[in-house]
């Protein structure tokens, strides 16, 4: 008797059936498999993977002898039971993220993740050479989530006819809606495993406006049956987020069909991956329920803390410009300034995101293409990164009454402070230090990439003497 | 028979006439003259400066014979008549300034006057030696435009006594807010004349809340007798600006009582001087009738276009943070970061103010005291005022169509464009310069107050490259 199959703990569990490939096997078969452990039982869609495959994805989530027995309307993949054996997670496999603490993110081990996310909207769409470069890049890069379109991209910068489409041709130059390209997604399969493989997030982006061949205008109808499809192929991947749209506000659909979108991914995924949407302009209202954080385009990092406040949960400003140097003004800030903006979503209890938009003889923007980075922003990124999971505890958490005067500090516990001063350039500063501690006054140069211990020892009201330039960061830690 | 006085259009006639000294007065006295040229009458009210001693100020408007006669309650100073001649100004003296072309100023002779103010809250009430330092300084220093409190100030870095003050003691410890001190407005004509003499205009702070001594909360009756002295006073220096106070929302008046007080200096002033309010938080709402330009405090000069929209009046920004080091954030910011905000500032239609908070062994802070400047940004400003000043025509207004993507981009005629990339860094950009004309591109480095030229003889669209870093601006000129 063959050992049952072993995996670990949210990971990948895939069973792959033999079925029908006649008709239309996305529309005409109906496939589930109901998973169980003990007297615990879930529910999971499969999907049409072509060529008479059909294939159902489970992420455990407990260790220990899961079975299963799958539903079909067609016998041949109806009623089909087995096992497996869930093991211990391995090194660096800290299961999916979801919201902790209000305003924060952990794996479900409780290793905290502090969103230090990146760009590439189209980067799935290349060629495999510039993929595996992407891939490589990341592989020494410091970001731990990646924003990237399940449809390709036609948009300035992005004039490449993809190699492969989601959906099969018509015939007549359009595209028939009922039958998907298992080739297409199985590329994204792979995408997707290789980030998972790196610790990044796949933030996948489900609607986009950057379109010339009608992904953006389907029809409820059939933006359900690809959300119902993606769902099932996706959702045990432990490292997905689901992101409604690009830019929402610049689509024909309308508030409701939004809200539509977000329940349905909502209601079809198990495992209650991150779900938000990004805007263009105004925000869609992030309060609602199915929205688990606010994705948000912004340039004023300073009002992170007032949009914590309304939407009471975690802020993630994937886009507050891209440093390049491009024309248009959303890809053009400085690394300087971009490495400002991250200290100071995050001195105000939130998350930045980067992008890169450099011109390059190749042709390849790393916020769409991948590819290589040529900014500096990254290894200052990679420091903030450094500074984010220091010290025991989870969220950084705005903090008033350590340094009077309305400057950003944040808090991961009682005993250790972040003070990020931004554009201020005091030659002097009040701290007001708990007495009952020691503490310790570090300033940061979040450019320069440096800490200088300032101050030992020090407890109670303290005035401190500091260089009086801007950019700077004070961390104050109690010694044990 | 003696000649006629002579008195230069603009400059201040003063009649000077000898009264009771017993009684009260500032209060029992009541005495004006009407003056008059050819057809036209002007009624002036006087103010009595203390030892018997009665004054009329008058700023005749137009060249020629100008007669007057008094009108009082008080026999010795009723119904004396007299005459002067009114002559060209000599240089320098463009007359008062008012709003022009909706969103500008010019004086009253046409000189465009673009606002390059500066503060200094309390320089009025130093020392004379300081006083003196505060004027060989400005002398050389590129300011149009100061903003100086008529009450002293009491608030942190500022807590020394003045030697004089504005009423006289009532013998209990406080104010007998019947009877002014003619001594302390004495000292404050000195300072105006002297900015006059140095082509400065004075922005008169009628009242702010940072008080020790009672002013700020003196009662509507109290208000309206200083008012009437003030501007009975001031209002023939034709470099007098009216700003009803200094953070109006952190006083202890309701916004009835501003209404009240800006329609009475309105309404008392003869000369139609510029008349604002200055915020601390909310703006007060500058489309009222008695406001000429809205005065504004806050950071974000971005917003200028949405100002300059919501009112249809000139946008200063008095207050966007001062150069400095103290630990306060609205006083520490860089020489760089304001001088990017003066450039904002005016690449979108309005102007930028400064001020200067370095901490220095001496305790003047320029901002309040005067003295001596220690920042970067004068200079740089003084580029910038350059710039505002070449060339034909009056203010710089925002225009669409030449720099695509949304970049600031100011017009002073139909040949000269001012493009402000901010934080923006492009390595190359399109203009769509119009055929009809051949056009200069010049480069322009505000910190390094140097400009370079790109291109010449360009027309129609191009695109030009740039250097790709941030804080630069592009001077656009048709050849002749």
């Amino acid at each position: 008797m063959e050992g049952k199959p072993q995996v670990e703990r949210w990971d990948v569990f895939e069973l792959q059936l033999e079925g029908p490939s006649e008709g239309n096997p996305f529309c005409d078969v109906q496939l589930a498999a109901v998973f169980a452990l003990e007297h615990r039982e879930l529910r999971i869609d499969g999907f049409y993977d072509g060529e008479g495959r059909f294939l159902v994805r489970f992420m455990p989530d407990e260790i220990g002898a899961w079975r299963y027995v799958t539903e079909s309307n067609c016998d041949d993949l109806d009623g089909v039971q087995g096992g497996f054996e869930c093991v211990a997670p391995g090194e660096g496999n800290h299961g999916p993220v979801s919201v902790r603490d209000g305003y924060h993110f952990r794996h479900a081990d409780g290793w905290p993740h502090y969103s230090v996310g990146t760009t590439c909207y189209a980067w799935a769409h290349q060629r495999q050479a510039l993929r595996l470069e992407t891939l490589r890049t990341l592989s020494e890069a410091p970001f731990n989530k990646l924003r990237m379109c399940v449809f390709p991209k036609w948009y300035p910068y992005n004039q490449r006819e993809p190699e492969l489409h989601a959906f099969e041709p018509d015939g007549e130059g359009g595209w028939d809606y009922a039958r998907l390209h298992p080739a297409y997604f199985q590329g994204l399969d792979a995408c997707i495993e290789a980030l998972m493989g790196l610790g990044i997030e796949a933030d996948l982006i489900l609607f986009h406006p950057y379109d010339k061949w009608g992904y953006a205008e389907m029809g409820a109808e059939t933006d359900a049956f690809f959300l119902r499809y993606v769902v099932a192929r996706f959702a045990a991947y432990r490292n997905v987020w689901w992101s409604m749209a690009n830019e929402f506000d610049l689509m024909k659909k309308s508030m409701t069909d939004w809200d539509r979108i977000g329940r349905l991914v909502h209601q079809l995924d198990p495992y209650g991956h991150p779900r938000s949407i990004h805007n263009c302009r105004g925000f869609y209202d992030h309060a609602k329920a199915w929205v688990t954080h606010a994705s948000v385009q912004h340039s004023d990092l300073e009002r992170v803390g007032e949009w914590r406040h309304t939407y009471g949960k975690p802020v993630v400003v994937d886009e507050c410009r891209y440093e390049g140097d491009i024309p248009r003004r959303w890809g053009n800030i400085s690394a300087r300034e971009l490495t400002h903006r991250f200290w100071e979503a995050f001195a105000r209890g939130g998350y930045a995101g980067h992008g890169e938009t450099y011109l390059k003889p190749s042709g390849d923007l790393w916020w769409s293409h991948g590819g290589v980075l040529h900014g500096d922003s990254p290894a200052r990124i990679a420091f903030l990164r450094e500074v984010m999971e220091q010290g025991e505890g989870g969220g950084w958490e705005p903090v008033d009454g350590i340094v009077p005067h309305g400057y950003a500090c944040v808090a991961k516990s009682e005993g250790q402070y972040l003070v990020y001063m931004g554009l201020a350039q005091p030659s002097e500063l009040d701290l007001h230090l708990s007495e009952d501690k020691s503490w310790t006054i570090e300033l940061l140069n979040p450019w320069e990439m440096a800490g200088k211990t300032l101050h030992c020892e020090l407890s109670g009201k303290q005035t401190v003497k500091l260089p009086g330039r801007p950019y700077l960061a004070l961390r104050i830690v109690a010694q044990d």
